[in-house]
Formats: structure tokens, sequence, C-alpha cells
């Protein structure tokens, strides 16, 4: 099977596969620069926070490789700059943040322009094997979460487009079925940008996984009906305590399950930890434009004039969050002591 | 203000203000006889249990005027068989039987057919009257569920479009904004239909009232935070112990309001309610198209190929009813009792 790599780096350039026209057209789109890495964040052409965060890594290479100042100090301060403006793309994911701070770091520990360059970019390709190599992990200590002849259910897109490769809420579904159990899959479409049924679906049909695509409100009479086992989502951040910031619609499925006494799990990366921020509250949530909601594809669907409102991510409050799949292994409540031995023993 | 009414009786003739093409076009499409008032029901140009309800009033109406038969007996067998093919145009919605078991059992009381096919007109006449009648009683009944300053969220269309006139969620929204209240109001999207984002936009905005639209799977988030003071929907069919089949992602939306401490209403006429049943789960849901997930307005979103499921409604468990908005007034649990009282003293 071809391997979904949504990120590619050849030849100084980096080629994103556009995800805004996918499933109807693989497209890929040429990243020269920072800026056109930013605008492809910013665009969601690229998605999904570890996603985010390699494409951040390489833009920082990027902004570093374009600089033509030697002087260190000149250098760095430019090269700040442009950290900023990268982590300005967007503002829920942390890996995001994470990664800049990462790749500021580490140019900040070389001792010349020269060798900075070379080393961001070594770190940028280092940080894409990195997040596949992560994400296997994480399948492998999630392999047994879904006991065969069970069922799961997958929000938006936590997949191998979301990431470097293989993916991490997908990722582990992906791992149950490698080991060889069967179960049916379900996932919502994801209003309004319809990541489930764009890009889930795709990447189920590519991995010969039979799901079913339900829009988002059908997940509560299915789980009233006994149709799922457990539901498996990524993350864009996760505070201290567990509380979990993720697509618009997770909090909701959350307490569904919460409700129909099905176990809840969150499947993300520890770069997707931020132990800075005790609780949830204090998560920055991204509003999108009204339009996503208004319109489709240019097509006006409300009203003229209707106002709308579009929040991008909501929090889930740990009380509602069964285990936290990370590589490291399974975080469990309480969680302020599994994500800090977790985020140490990642160290 | 003009009042919306989708339904209208003239010259012999059905007009429909179709629904599926709302709000971008104000089309009228006209049922001249009773298999086109079906079909209407069918592809959702009439739409929401009371509207079909008088629109199935009609119906019977016309296939009374458009037999050829004299004799009584093989009138009714004529009839009675039109009104099979009638009530099989939707299966949740009990208005539709309802409506179509009381014009036939007042056929049956004419001694002939020529006064039949006088009596159904008149009666299918009144029963469009009736239904704003009883949707106004809803409103002044519900008028002071909505604290000055307060906020609501509706799902779905339970607008005027959904009824002959005035609606029922969004009646009782209405009454409350009439009473000389200012509340916030929310109303969600409704995929895969989008009745909210186009249905019930449109008619908050025909009446001047102010209303925010979401997507279905940001209500959980403005229920957390605070912003929803309160829950009002309508209803397809109403169990004697108050379970309540409705629009898809209401038992959600029911789950949340619980899981927040936000009361949640329906406004129902009395024919919604189905005392034959004695729970929700003897409710028969519609299982829709697939193609109303996988395709929007004729363009593919989902990969070819992708499975989906369409279920119409959902069953919201009584135990997550506040309260239920009828003619006769507002019943409260324990259900079983007050729905008896509602049901008997419409009688």
């Amino acid at each position: 099977m071809n391997e979904i790599r949504p990120i590619e780096w050849a030849n100084g350039t980096l080629r994103l596969l556009d995800q805004t026209r996918l499933p109807s057209e693989e497209v890929i789109v040429e990243a020269h620069g920072y800026l056109e890495a930013v605008n492809a964040i910013k665009t969601m052409q690229v998605r999904g926070a570890p996603a985010i965060g390699v494409t951040a890594a390489y833009a920082v290479a990027m902004a570093a490789r374009d600089l033509d100042i030697t002087d260190k100090t000149a250098f760095m301060q430019r090269l700040e700059e442009a950290g900023v403006t990268i982590k300005a793309a967007r503002p829920t994911a942390v890996n995001l943040m994470w990664a800049v701070d990462r790749m500021v770091g580490i140019a900040n520990s070389e001792s010349d322009t020269n060798s900075i360059k070379q080393r961001l970019l070594t770190e940028a390709i280092a940080m894409e094997k990195e997040d596949e190599v992560i994400n296997r992990q994480m399948g492998d200590h999630g392999k047994d979460l879904i006991p065969e002849g069970g069922s799961v259910l997958t929000h938006c897109n936590a997949g191998a487009l979301a990431t470097a490769a293989f993916g991490t809420a997908v990722g582990v579904i992906r791992a149950n079925w490698e080991n060889g159990k069967h179960f049916s899959v379900f996932n919502t479409e994801t209003r309004p940008f319809l990541q489930g049924a764009r890009l889930t679906a795709w990447e189920f049909q590519k991995l010969g996984i039979p799901s079913t695509l339900v829009v988002d409100s059908a997940a509560g009479m299915l789980m009233r009906r006994g149709e799922i086992g457990c539901v498996i989502t990524g993350a864009d951040r996760i505070a201290a305590n567990g509380d979990t910031a993720n697509k618009i619609g997770t909090y909701t499925l959350a307490v569904l399950a919460k409700e129909n006494g099905i176990p809840f799990y969150v499947a993300a990366p520890i770069s997707t930890v931020d132990m800075s921020l005790s609780n949830g509250d204090q998560i920055e949530i991204e509003e999108r434009s009204s339009d996503e909601v208004t319109e489709f594809r240019g097509v006006q669907i409300a009203p003229e004039g209707v106002e709308a409102y579009n929040p991008g991510f909501d929090v889930t409050p740990a009380k509602y969050v069964s285990a936290i799949i990370t590589e490291a292994g399974i975080a469990r409540p309480p969680f302020n002591e599994s994500l800090n031995w977790a985020v140490n023993s990642a160290k």
C-alpha cells in the first residue's frame, strides 16, 4: 500500500498535498519560502496539529536559508521575527508553537549562520521522520483498544493527512486493524470544513478499512443504539490537567460517550501537551470565517446577511476523557500525574 | 409583517412554497391531484410534521374530489387506498397518519359521495386554519419560557414553514419576542438537509428576530460556555411516555442540555402525540438516501463509493425533556399523566 504523505521536502521546496482540493483532486502546492508555507497553513491546504508542526519546522528552515545575513545576532533577530509570523498562522494547535520554539532554540545553539542553516534543515527532516515514528508508537500502544467485533467512531481527520504519516487517531484504528481484528468504523463528516467526509473517508478507502460516513449530529443516535464501542479523536492542544482542545464537535461526542458509558480516547503526540496551561479554559480558540458556515464551495446556503458564528475548536474537560494515547504510552486519569510522566519520559 | 404560509389552497389546487429551493428562490409548486401532493411530501418540497399533516388532509380531499364513483362503498374503498398511499409518503411524522385517519373517518360519517367531497374540502381548510390557531395557542402558553436577556437554541425548522402558519418551536420563540423581551437566538444549520441554515435563518430574518447560525456540532460548546439558556425544538412523533422523535441531532442537543443544566423544551401540537406507542423505541425512523450526506446539490463531497448512513430522525428519551408545550398547555413530567391530560382536554 502507498502510504499517504501530505508533506514532502524535495529540491529545496516544500511540497504539500492540497487538502482543500481532496478528495476530488490530488494537487500538490509548492512552498518555496516560509511565507508560502505560512499561507498554506492559514488556508488549510495543510492542517492537523502534527502536520502543521512539521510544516512550521520546514518554514523556519526556509526562513533561515533565505536570510542573506552573516552576523549571528542580526540573523537570529530576523529568524525570530519569522518565527513569530509562522506561529501566528493559526492559534489553537500548540504543535505549531512547539515546532517553531524547538527550531529557534536549535538555531541559537549553533555558532554561525551557515551551520544554523544546515542544522535547521536537518532538524526539520528529522522532525518529519520522528512524527511518523511517534505515530506508529501510538498505534502500537493503542492496538488493543478496539475489541474484535467492536466498533469505533472518529471525528474530523486525525489521519496520515494530519501528520507526516500514519496518523494519530486514525493511526490507532489502523494499528488495531493491522493487528488482525475486524470491527465497524464510523466517521463524522465534520462540518463546516468536512475533513471527515473529504479526508478521513478517503484515507479509510486507501487503507482498505470499511467505514461508514455520518453527519455530525447522527453520532448520538448511534451511541444510544449501542453501535459505537469507543470514540477516538486527535487533539490540537492538551492542557496539563488533560483538558483537550480539538475540532469543534469533539466536546459533544465526549459528553455523548459519557452519557452512554462509552470510552472516549484521545490520540496525540506529547508535542500536543501544553504543560504551561493548567487547564483548557486558557486555550485560545480560533474563530474562523462565517463564510464556511453560510456558503458551500462558494455557493450561498443561508440567506444573504445571516450572522454565523464559526469556532474552529472546542475544549473537552478531562473528566470526559478515558485515556490519552501518546508515544510514551497510554496516559490515564489523573492526567496531571500521567501527562507529567509522559512529558518527562519523552525528554 | 407578511406571515409565512407554506400551504395555500386556491382554485382547486394546492400551492406549496418549494422548501427545497429556499432561501435562494421562492418558487410555488402546484399539486393538482393527491399523487402530486404525495410527491411534494416525499421530496420534502413540503416538510415539518404539522405542514405534512395539513398537506395530507388536502391530498385526501383531492383524492375524493377526483373519484368518479357514486357508490359509497366502492368510493370509500378507493379513498382508503389513496389514504394508504398518502400515509406511506414518510414514516416518522405521525401527523400524516393522524390527518389521513381524521379525514377518512369524516368521509365515512357522510351519507353520499357528493357530501363526502364537499365535507372533506371544508375539513381540510378547517384543519389548515386550526393548525395556525393551535400554534398561536402554544406560543401563548410558552411566551414566558425565555427570560429577558436570556438565550435560546433551536434545531432544524419548526417554524411557519413546518406548519400552516406561525410555527411550533419558532412560534414559541416568536411569542416570547412579541411579548416584548429581548434575548439571543441561535439556530443550528441541521445537516444534511440544512433546514436550519436555509429555512429557520430565513424565517428569523423575515420576523426581524436577530439570530446566529452555527454548525450542529458547535451547540455543545455554546452550552458549556453558558451562552444557551434553553433549547426549544419541534417534534415528529411523541410517544405516550414523552419519548420524542425529531430531526436527527435532537437527542444530542437534549443530552448536552441535561449535562449543562439547561431546560430542553419540545413544542408540538397534540396531533403529534401518538398514544398508541408506550415508548419511543417503537417509532419508525426514516432512513434517507446516503446521497444527502455524500453530495451537496449534486456535487460529490465524499470520495466516490463511500458508504454513508443517513437516519432522518432520532428519539430523545423523555428523561431529557423538561416540558412539552401543546395547545392545551405545558405538559411536564411525568408525561404519561400530563400528555394523557393534554390529549383528553383536546378531544
